[in-house]
């Protein structure tokens, strides 16, 4: 099964949790133009789009969205972050509640749709790991940001809980009772 | 001629300067897909897509390019100020060098395309005419906003220039020497 993403944390992020449900996982770097539309919108549209170049496959799309922003970074993370990085939004909304989004897709002529999400904090920029705006994301209940503790977010993202979803239903799928 | 927009200001800003043209524009107030793109190509892609509904149609797609923001919010302007005003590029970038651009195109089957900018600086809201992010933009070699000063803008503006360029386009295709 392909995983299709331009993002190599992602995949890497997506493609254990895939071998727990017993998926291999092989990247598909494609680079296809993106529609503007919601998380689902977006990740539908990709799906199709990919499954008539390779077959059945698996994508996603997230977002950070931040409360005292109207939702703002939202659908347009990636390009906000490439603008602003996690300084502008440290200083836009520092405090402020916030969550990450995922919707993932599985499409083999038809969709499978699973989302996920998580919720805490926007704080000033603490650790190294992961990407993008994990360095300013404190989740309710932990002490370490995404960035600090990427073993954590491993396990509790909205990508994980939105994947783990998808491959419950694939599984299901695949062994009706 | 029909012109594509569901913004009414801006209706009224490019149809009173097709009239100095010769030109008499009727308001296309549809509502298409946009796809995620520089101006031109998302200008170029709603072009197409509404000749082929409405027949010949002229549409434009306007940004607003923070120089110290690498460019934010751009492409996204409309989606950006929904989100954070003028308030929020204000906080971001107060004082820096900035532009609006329009790409404006004419589409009967085959595309002319123009575009027109102005530069100015990133300045604390004043006047309440325009709309957007006028209230925040000082033109260079001028002492008041856009939106303190809508006739200067109506006839100094991005949209303007561009249009203008488009019109004379038109005309030479339409008396050939």
């Amino acid at each position: 099964m392909k995983f299709l993403t331009g993002n190599e944390h992602k995949f890497r992020e997506v493609r254990g949790l895939a071998e727990q449900f017993g998926f291999h996982l092989e990247w598909a770097n494609l680079s296809l133009p993106e529609i503007r539309g919601s998380l689902r919108e977006v990740a539908l549209a990709k799906a199709r789009d990919a499954f008539e170049r390779v077959g059945p496959v698996i994508c996603e799309d997230s977002g950070f969205f931040v409360e005292d922003l109207n939702g703002f970074p939202g659908e347009y993370s990636k390009w906000v972050f490439q603008k602003l990085g996690c300084e502008g939004i440290v200083r836009l909304a520092k405090g402020s509640r916030a969550c990450f989004r995922t919707v993932a897709v599985y499409y083999d002529g038809r969709p499978l749709v699973a989302s996920g999400e998580i919720w805490g904090e926007v704080v000033e920029p603490r650790g190294s790991g992961g990407f993008g705006y994990d360095p300013i994301f404190l989740p309710d209940g932990h002490s370490r940001t995404f960035a600090e503790d990427p073993l954590y977010k491993l396990e509790n993202s909205h990508r994980f809980r939105a994947f783990r979803t998808l491959f419950k239903l694939l599984k299901k799928q695949e062994s009706p009772v």
